[in-house]
């Protein structure tokens, strides 16, 4: 049966994933709930715009402009810290103060892309969970485990933690059992992780200051990966 | 003066310039028409929020939400397919069917971070000079050559032709005296550009099927600035 009223359950809950993304997120589209799929998670239940929904209840749902005509429901991955250092055969990313959920979702793609072991969110970071972090991800959320984390737990780690800083001398990005680390382009590492790391620059043009977070985490993860294989 | 009417020439002028870009561009936020203007840019004239144009005034000419308080009128500028291929030390950037003016504006500044000739616009790109590509530029559109041309134009050159495509063989980009090709997330090179190329992969886990186009252009561009240096 197709549901076309705001008071359905189902409606209701894929609001609150949307909105509040505590305990169940909304993955949007069908290559990116194919793929989580394929990843080995299992929905809850997924949604076709004018089959379980109207497709004017469906384009409500949506937050996008242009829905992807299909929506999964997933309960929201849990991921520990002992999981994502233990592998000391990759690198673990550091966000501090990453705001931008694009950014951040941007950076969840590159972990996969470049077999990071996983993310560690310091204070002041989008939730990697909201709809717009998710669609930058491109499906990669699921199989990425990101976990929020004080600077303080991470430097317990003891793994030797490298930021990325364009004041810093350039050199290679550590190829494992090291934390990459970047902070917000504007403000930069807090001053808690900026001391308990040694920063790397990537080798550019003076014609520049900085370059976007995401970009510094592309080539870094990329040339990290590089070594390593 | 401050203005307060739609109907002033200066007001008309500058909603023309963020329509059209035909002949002038609009630079928004101090930061960026500060870097214009250090990078040997003249503006027409700058124009402060609440100083030249009244605050409501102001506001309805951003087009941004949060707009920056300083915008700046330019001429747009003109670059040559000559002035593009002069220099042999470096390469040279052509997007096929780029469609996304954030990622246009994106590798924009990545040819300036690391100092590609300048950009070969193939058919179906964004205009670079759009306001949401000169955002993402954060203001390196006036200090990079970038050019429209046809696939024979480009082909004319006589330079190698290096793509990145994920079906590649995996190696390092060229340094010099090469154009690095990127053609669009989703069709890839058009099969003209495809003959006349060489294809290279970026090393990446099979997690993944395709990097963003911008991300491929930063790890592709800042390793032929390496290999430069």
């Amino acid at each position: 049966m197709t549901i076309s009223s705001r008071q359905n359950v189902w409606f209701k809950r894929i609001r609150e994933a949307i909105h509040d993304h505590d305990d169940e997120i909304v993955i949007e589209g069908p290559k990116a709930v194919a793929d989580a799929v394929a990843a080995g998670w299992v929905p809850i239940k997924t949604f076709g715009r004018g089959v379980d929904f109207t497709a004017g209840l469906f384009d409500a749902l949506a937050e996008t402009k242009s829905p992807q005509n299909v929506i999964g429901l997933f309960h929201r991955p849990q991921s520990s810290l002992d999981q994502i250092f233990a592998r000391d055969s990759s690198v673990v990313v550091a966000l501090d103060g990453v705001q931008d959920p694009g950014n951040v979702g941007t950076i969840v793609r590159l972990a996969a892309a470049f077999d990071a072991n996983g993310i560690v969110l310091l204070p002041g970071c989008a939730d990697p969970y909201s709809p717009k972090a998710i669609r930058s991800s491109a499906g990669a959320i699921l199989s990425v485990p990101v976990v929020s984390a004080s600077v303080e737990d991470l430097l317990m780690r003891g793994w030797p933690i490298v930021a990325a800083d364009a004041r810093g001398e350039a050199g290679d990005p550590p190829a494992r059992r090291a934390v990459l680390a970047f902070g917000s382009e504007g403000s930069g590492l807090s001053p808690a992780l900026a001391d308990g790391a040694r920063t790397i620059a990537i080798r550019m043009s003076p014609r520049i200051e900085s370059l976007n977070v995401a970009t510094s985490a592309a080539i870094l993860l990329a040339r990290s990966y590089e070594l390593r294989a």
